[in-house]
């Protein structure tokens, strides 16, 4: 069933889009150029969210696609809204190598002949806006399931307190990077966890589970089991931003160090007597490849990287332990344990 | 009733923050101050959104409180959002005087030894995440209410087509404020009408009858008014943008002159005699009391400054004269009525 569910989520996504398109065309090019810009945004991802909400949907027993398929489609709409403002607040212009909205609304000003200024007072308008519709539209495809009052409640409280964590986790986030904060090991997992792993993981594994009736104590178990994976795929992520081949990832290997990202690697490394040598390329907004190849080895050799790769095996190990519990069915169970141990697998 | 309810409305209001506030606390001081920031920028307005909401209600026989009051509170909650967005928009940093959510952040930021690029960063950051943060709670208060599902399925259809419309309208103003395009009074009317009337004014009557069961035909004579006093109000607004005595409204009588705001008396102006000697100082981002002073003087002289208040008196007459249906309750009409007869009679 998940493999039809997930060819149903971007049926669902492209209806939502289309639907919004067509509206859109009553006010003029620019809207409707900037909901094409919402949809791009929104593509091209793997439907983490969506497939995980259906994972736990089946696996309570749920057999209604028409009823899980919008939820899904809802939380990868959240996370299209997060993208685009966090984009925003990290003045990035291009997301996996293409312009993203701001981007592609500074590009379309500046062929209408923009100054630089305009096109980018225009791009942030836009980002401003398309995040706006996304966070509306999720919410709107959560508010009109047909399903009874109390479970409309508890969907939106998730819905909800997926918005409220992830805020403070990304005021976090920018708070600590503006300050150089020196943060311990334990403040960065307290970051991801907030920021991501909630939103990401522990929310639609809820929301599944909500929508087809399970039991109480087999949304917390999904709850643990969610908050320890998305640490882990996290901290898996930091690796491949600093460690990773570009050619897979799609990502720079040189924009976290730059960026001087607090990362489980670098709150390590700190720890150690190599850290002299490291802090001065942290944060180094204009450091080379063979910089970078210089703190990557003394990252290796202080022994940083194999704490964080320990920590997201570490994560990863506690996460299928939660899994141990009678209110989680097999089937379920047996997804989840391998969407783990694919997570950490990446490293290598 | 409305008196008894609009004062419900201020303790509804403090009772979602106070709530908000609570939860903020287990995720540090700045996200607490954000939560802060929120409420400081929901504060101090008229309430006429909620108002609307509650004299709907009311007018179709609505008797329950204690489901209008958060209804009500949602359309502030949106507003409260939009300002939010709009400020950062428009990079103002003050908002009836005050520092608003950037403002007070950059403050914070500066407070702490931050650098003007880092607290900028931060104010930014703040900004997004705060109106983000109104806009899920005014969703999330649609979506609890206790109604059946057909009442919830239009009411979540009049909040999300006040989002979607309204970010229509703020695009095309951000998009002519940038292009200094050159409006007519249909495009200027049209973009008052997407971008404040729908939300401000039309969605909130319609909501307001809906959970009260009001008839269909209601719907239409209360959105027809709803977006003809929408745009009256903000012909007034304009007109004492540039007109008005500050200590009154608030607001500089420079600042839409400076920014080269499109208001139906430039539109007007542009197609008189007088424009050249008008048109070098709109726009002109150092203009001064004294320039100032002339431009209104020829404003005033070629007729535009009488030409825009014509124009909101006979859009108020056209939305008194919608209620004339035997759909419209007289007690309804009569303060519907008396709002648009106070909207035109601010000019003066």
């Amino acid at each position: 069933m998940i493999e039809a569910a997930v060819v149903s989520i971007e049926t669902e996504i492209q209806r939502i889009f289309a639907a919004s398109r067509l509206r859109a065309t009553d006010y003029g090019e620019h809207y409707v150029a900037l909901w094409d810009a919402i949809e791009r945004a929104s593509a091209g991802g793997k439907r983490l969210r969506p497939a995980l909400v259906l994972a736990a949907y089946s696996g309570f027993g749920g057999r209604e696609p028409a009823m899980a398929v919008p939820l899904a489609a809802s939380f990868e709409l959240l996370h299209t809204a997060f993208v685009i403002h966090d984009d925003l607040i990290d003045n990035d212009l291009t997301r996996r190598g293409v312009p993203n909205v701001a981007g592609s609304f500074a590009a379309r000003a500046e062929r209408r002949g923009a100054s630089a200024a305009q096109a980018g007072a225009w791009a942030k308008t836009g980002a401003i806006l398309a995040g706006d519709l996304a966070l509306s539209t999720a919410h709107r495809t959560v508010a009109t399931l047909p399903v009874d009052p109390e479970t409309r409640l508890r969907l939106f409280d998730l819905l909800e307190r997926s918005v409220f964590i992830s805020a403070a986790g990304e005021l976090a986030d920018v708070t600590n990077t503006l300050d150089q904060a020196s943060l311990d090991v334990t403040a960065v997992l307290a970051t991801l966890e907030n920021k991501t792993a909630v939103y990401s993981f522990e929310a639609p594994l809820q929301a599944g589970a909500v929508l087809a009736g399970g039991p109480t104590d087999a949304l917390d178990v999904l709850g643990r089991y969610g908050r320890l994976i998305g640490v882990a795929f996290q901290l898996v992520d930091d690796s491949l931003g600093v460690f990773g081949d570009p050619d897979t990832t799609g990502k720079s290997t040189l924009a976290d160090l730059r960026e001087g990202k607090q990362t489980a690697i670098i709150a390590h490394a700190r720890t150690t007597d190599a850290w002299p040598r490291i802090s001065p390329y942290i944060g180094k907004a204009d450091l080379d490849q063979s910089e970078a190849d210089l703190v990557r080895a003394h990252l290796r050799a202080c022994g940083a990287a194999q704490a964080a790769e320990d920590l997201a095996w570490r994560y990863a190990d506690l996460a299928i332990d939660a899994l141990r519990s009678p209110a989680i069915p097999g089937d379920l169970r047996d997804g989840l344990v391998e969407l783990a141990e694919r997570a950490v697998q990446r490293c290598h």
